[in-house]
């Protein structure tokens, strides 16, 4: 386990040990202050960091969710389940608990649907076993999930020119995936491309993962950064201090419609306003091709002391209520092109979704 | 001096003591956690009172730029400069120093500008005398502008339909002013008129005028308000949560292009996106006829701490650069209407301004 910003270089903020089966995340609530990891011995742990985004963005949820059915496994067998006769049952509800900590990102469920496929259609008949069978498929995932990010910031690479002032929202890098990041894995592509880019990251409110998370991992890379309000995007656009937008994916619809973080649909409109290309980049286990469109995707409302406090103190008057939607969809319209691991699709996205999962193979549901 | 929520229902956080000869301001960068008044002896700390925001909003700065004159006066008096040969060129450079503290709003200039001139052109022989000119001259523009607000109020409340939501962005309102406020003025003749309205406060950042004092004021009187972070205002738009906008202005160049605080550019562009009708509220001194567009008109870059920084704490990681502008310009075009006091402006407002300003005689420069 790696402890020093040096995290960012590379992968290691989800580490799972077999020493002593324990799930450790960097909290990514204390950053960029403290690097702190938070420890996960069972799946209430997980759900926990889950919930209380300890770890974050679509493709780490993900992950986090793969190894959470790791935990579940290794817990039921601590407590001596696999003697019991319904430990299947036992199982299927620490899954459904898994499955339900957050709403919006479709590789939550994707994750937990894979797992559970494996051991439904394997049938390892004892639990030592199909803990065993996990514990190498969720490496094998983790491993994966960077390997993807790679071949996207390859292709996403493509996208940006020469010289390009690129705005980011939220943060859909090395922390928001197991490793490389999707958005700033196609940012990072182009900068070791030597193609002298800057990055401008939305602090991304309520809970700040540009300002936090997307400046703290870009400059460990060395990819100049600077850093502004949510506000100011607007301006920024106006005085031609933007070339392109690059933004990571909650879940995609089949119509190429996407979710991502609150303010993501508000930037979209104001670079159509002021002709600045629009790209998502997002492997193809976030489309859900069982959304038709934006309009099937739920959309998380999460506590409202995100809103109301900072630092612990409060912002807001007592009493005052507070609107706090964690996302928005983007419609299909505004976004330029779809980065994948299989290319950049192009619209029409019903179209060019549906060829890139054929291209993949059966391999998504 | 009221130090109660009552503060709100009225005036009273710009108070000015006779006997003292000290002003007090309601600190704003404490709200809604304390209410402690600032006290300024001197030019210097009303210069630094308006910098650090200790008060802010354009006719609050007009009105505490007028009290700052009669401080620099008193604080001549006081060194007894009066005996000296050039006090008046001592008391233009204090003057100076108060119309530079900060380049956006019109109002400061006009202020000082507008006291300088009754002193020019009265000629007052000496100090003390023109103390009590300006003494009474700052009254009378504190009461002026309340009466101002209260008129442009009634205008713009026609603007408003009955049952619906207003969002705002920033805060317009008492605290902005002498007492009712602007944009919340238009809300409270509304509210009165039991039009049965909502409001949407956005939080504002960096400053969170939003949440901190628009929150604060609109509770304080019994409007029903709801906080949303600034990322929230396409959804909002989106869902059809949003019938209408209000805000303020720190300067309206003489084709209607509007500074306001950062951010409302993009409201606006997201509020056309949606249909949503974009009105500014704002007096006529808030117009200025010498810049002929948005373009003429000075942004204010703040220091990097308000962004990088929360409750003391850092947000953002060492070293790297933030952007904070504090405004940004509204084109006319997404302007539905100009609320002032001599009633609401409709475009094309070049012509629509001239003909209020005739209207109004040759109060304004």
């Amino acid at each position: 386990m790696r402890t020093s910003p040096q995290i960012c270089k590379e992968s290691g903020h989800i580490y799972f040990s077999h020493d002593d089966g324990v799930l450790r995340l960097l909290d990514q609530r204390l950053l960029p202050g403290r690097e702190e990891y938070f420890s996960c011995a069972d799946t209430q742990d997980a759900v926990y960091a889950l919930k209380e985004m300890v770890v974050r963005g679509a493709p780490a949820i993900g992950v986090t969710a793969a190894w959470g059915c790791v935990l579940a496994a290794s817990e039921l067998l601590r407590r001596g389940a696999d003697a019991a006769v319904d430990w299947e049952n036992e199982l299927e509800k620490l899954l459904e608990i898994l499955a339900d900590a957050r709403p919006t990102a479709v590789n939550l469920v994707w994750s937990v649907k894979h797992m559970r496929g494996l051991w439904l259609s394997r049938v390892p008949d004892s639990l030592p076993r199909l803990l065993a069978v996990w514990k190498a498929e969720a490496a094998r995932l983790q491993a994966e999930d960077i390997a993807v990010n790679k071949r996207m910031g390859a292709y996403g690479a493509e996208c940006i020119d020469r010289g390009d002032t690129v705005m980011t929202h939220c943060n859909a890098g090395v922390l928001a995936t197991a490793g490389y990041g999707t958005a700033l894995g196609v940012i990072y592509a182009a900068h070791d491309q030597k193609k002298n880019i800057r990055v401008i990251a939305n602090e991304t409110r309520p809970f700040l993962q540009g300002a936090r998370l997307t400046a703290y991992e870009l400059k460990a890379r060395g990819v100049p950064v600077t850093v502004a309000c949510d506000n100011a995007c607007a301006l920024l656009m106006k005085r031609g201090m933007v070339q392109k937008v690059i933004v990571g994916a909650d879940r995609i619809a089949a119509n190429g419609d996407t979710a991502n973080k609150i303010g993501t649909y508000g930037v979209a409109l104001l670079a159509k306003a002021h002709k600045v290309p629009v790209y998502v980049a997002a492997p193809l286990s976030t489309i859900d091709r069982a959304c038709p469109d934006g309009d099937a995707i739920p959309i998380e409302t999460r506590p409202t002391h995100e809103v109301t406090h900072m630092g612990g103190s409060p912002v807001v008057p007592e009493d005052v209520p507070v609107y706090n939607f964690a996302f928005d969809v983007t419609p299909a319209e505004l976004i330029a092109g779809i980065i994948t691991e299989q290319g950049v699709l192009a619209p029409p996205y019903g179209r060019s979704i549906a060829e890139a999962f054929a291209r993949a193979g059966a391999d998504n549901p």
